[in-house]
């Protein structure tokens, strides 16, 4: 099949949730309607490679020339500051419209096996925003698995006495749940924070 | 986000097999490793969208000046020729190494529901392929579905009394199969083909 062709799919089928026998698909697909999928999907990439850029300040990833749409937004609060893991838990957290603070992007969770320190949550870059934006609140809303947590714990750790609120997303059982399914640490989690 | 992840993943989410949920996956992977992951991947569709081209003899898709790499590969034998609907299949045939002739891949299977007609087959092509290179047989191996069945037949009807032996793959209990959970018709067929 030619040696770009191999190499095309062989980076393709590298990408999250794909595979050879997938890759393969997704190529045949591009070959067989190169007008319709492979030159728009092209342009559109290159497109983002050219405009998408990080944001300095919070690490969300946007089309600007400066800084991100989140962070140069007048309408939303300055005070109060969402600590997520990535970039796709911040859209996450934006589906659901009912935060309209600010965020904080880490460049992974700590993990002493992989050898992810510190260095990776900023914390004092994120501290000097709190000082410089008057921020009340910081919310560490992380994966509730071990790498969250101890994250999270190493983060409540580093603003004790620091004089700001931290708080986290509640544990509970998920709308639509059935309590027979729930495994017993979130029933215990949500009992324990019935209201 | 901005408008131009957006585009980026909606252009993702229409390929085969994927949605806007692994789309969202595949762009912040791509975005979290712009040099490991993005850079190499469009630099390939590049040099997909440049070199790779469809054969104008058979309708394979090479990376190749003017002809594909099976049609010019002179150990091949010439007089067998192999009708696939897609490229895909094509692969997969070369992939088993048991066939060693020349393809003629199909533009789609007839379909009078979608308004398929036997131009997308292209037989006057391979008839003066046949005549050209004094091909003996063509084996018709298209999908065991009744579109594939019904653009069988039409093409063996198309060669009857041409002088060419027609064959088709065989039907039959898969390597690996177990009887008991293989559907009646396999079972039939592979019965009636017994030797």
């Amino acid at each position: 099949m030619g040696p770009d062709l191999e190499t095309l799919i062989q980076k393709i089928s590298r990408l999250p949730g794909l595979g050879p026998r997938s890759a393969r698909r997704l190529v045949i697909h591009m070959m067989k309607y190169r007008e319709q999928s492979l030159e728009p999907l092209l342009q559109s990439m290159e497109n983002v490679r050219r405009n998408v850029k990080t944001c300095p300040i919070c690490g969300n990833v946007d089309t600007f020339p400066d800084i991100c749409s989140i962070c140069s937004d007048k309408k939303r609060r300055k005070d109060v500051i969402c600590i997520v893991e990535s970039v796709a838990d911040l859209w996450a957290v934006e589906r659901t419209s009912c935060f309209t603070g600010q965020y904080h992007v880490l460049k992974g969770l700590l993990s002493s096996l992989d050898g992810r320190g510190p260095e990776l949550l900023m914390l004092d870059k994120l501290q000097k925003r709190c000082g410089e934006n008057a921020v009340a609140e910081v919310i560490i809303a992380l994966s509730a698995t071990v790498e969250g947590q101890t994250t999270g714990h190493y983060i409540r750790n580093f603003f004790r006495d620091k004089n700001l609120k931290i708080t986290s997303p509640a544990h509970g059982i998920p709308i639509g749940g059935e309590l027979d399914y729930l495994d017993d640490g979130t029933l215990a989690a949500a009992f324990s924070a019935r209201g």
